[in-house]
Order: structure tokens, then C-alpha cells, then sequence
């Protein structure tokens, strides 16, 4: 049975940071929340296509050669094999769309590697 | 290179409804954005998961064993196989997520049937 997902209700159900939550799944596709502050580390995904929608606040994405600034209502696509920073100067709530197998600090694996994802 | 999308700026440039706009593509998924306004028909996609956002407005997805409504910042799945009618009383701006291959009349071919998207 279908059940809608309130955005703002799922959001205030955690608080802690860079660890994403599951709240969808279509396909072979995840919807997840993230809550963001601070720096993540350099990564990149080798085959996976990843969209960060910005839902509260602001967050820059810097890649090699670019920096991308994305405030609420406004998403991009990072394409795999780009590698990617995220950035939020303040805390930035986004909703990640990126097939299943992503792994949140791609081919990097450290203490921020979110293994298992926790489902709201 | 990534570029970045702005949901409102992209909803200013249409104003039909029911014909959905490519927005980004990330693996084998299209984003979509769509303004409806009224009934659409009843459908189904045969493969297809389909995620409904809605950016402004409220939108009510009928099934037949239930009915949910939508506001700001609401978003549902209607997993493939489910037969689901759109309809929205007033105006609604919808951002879709699902496969490339998704029909926007899924199962039922008609006058509404758009085979080819356009890209903004």
C-alpha cells in the first residue's frame, strides 16, 4: 500500500549528521534524507549517477574544477566518476536520489562509510 | 559538467499541463517536472515505479482501494502494476522521478499519451 512521505516530518525524526535515511525505494532507485553541516570528504561513485535536491538551506557542491552552490528548490545531478565534495556552512537538509548500491562515500571507505542504511 | 537546476525557474518557462518536461537524468531514470490541472486517466505502468513530489500545490492520486492527497513538500511511489488516476482541483506543480522508459499514460494509449518529451 502506497504511504505518502511528509518531507518536513521525516526531517525532524533524526539529527545527526552525513548519515542518510532511507524514506523510498523505486525500482532499483533509493529516495533518501540527509542532514548536512560541514565538510565531507573527497569522493566519487563508479557507477552511480547521484541527485542532491536541496530542501532546507544551502549546500556547495566542489568538484575539481568547479563549485556548484545550491539553495532550496534547486538540485543537481553529479554524473559517476566525478569526483564530488559536499559542503554545508550550515546545517542543509537534502534529499538524495541515486540507485541502491550507492555507497555515501563512494570508492572512499572510512569512519563516515554509512554501511548500513537506517530506514524512517 | 553538472549544471545545476532551479525548480521554480524551470516551472516558469510552460504553462501546459499534463506534458511533462525532462529536467536530469541520472542512470537510467528521468526527473520530470509537470503542472496539472484537472482529471487525468486512469492507468498503470507495467515496470514502472513512479515518484510523485509536489513543488506547489495539492494533488490527490487516486488507487482504487484509496485515495492520498498531496501538499508542499509531500512526495508518494505508486510501485508498477498499481492503477492510479492524478487529479488535481486546482493547479499543482509535480516533480517526477522514475525509469526512462515510463509512458506518461503508462498501460492506456490516448490523445494525452506524450511519446516524446521535451528537454528544457
Amino acid at each position: 500500500m502506497p504511504e505518502k512521505v511528509n518531507l518536513a516530518e521525516k526531517f525532524s525524526r533524526f539529527t545527526d549528521h552525513w548519515s542518510p535515511k532511507l524514506v523510498g525505494e523505486l525500482n532499483d532507485f533509493h529516495v533518501k534524507l540527509v542532514k548536512l553541516k560541514g565538510e565531507f570528504v573527497w569522493h566519487h561513485h563508479a557507477e552511480e549517477d547521484e541527485l542532491f535536491l536541496v530542501v532546507r538551506g544551502r549546500l556547495l557542491i566542489k568538484l575539481r574544477d568547479q563549485e556548484i552552490w545550491l539553495r532550496e528548490g534547486e538540485f543537481v545531478i553529479i554524473p559517476h566518476g566525478v569526483e564530488h565534495l559536499p559542503v554545508a556552512p550550515e546545517e542543509a537538509h537534502v534529499l538524495l536520489v541515486e540507485p541502491q548500491t550507492t555507497l555515501n562515500t563512494g570508492n572512499v571507505h572510512s569512519e563516515r562509510t554509512i554501511e548500513h542504511l537506517e530506514r524512517l
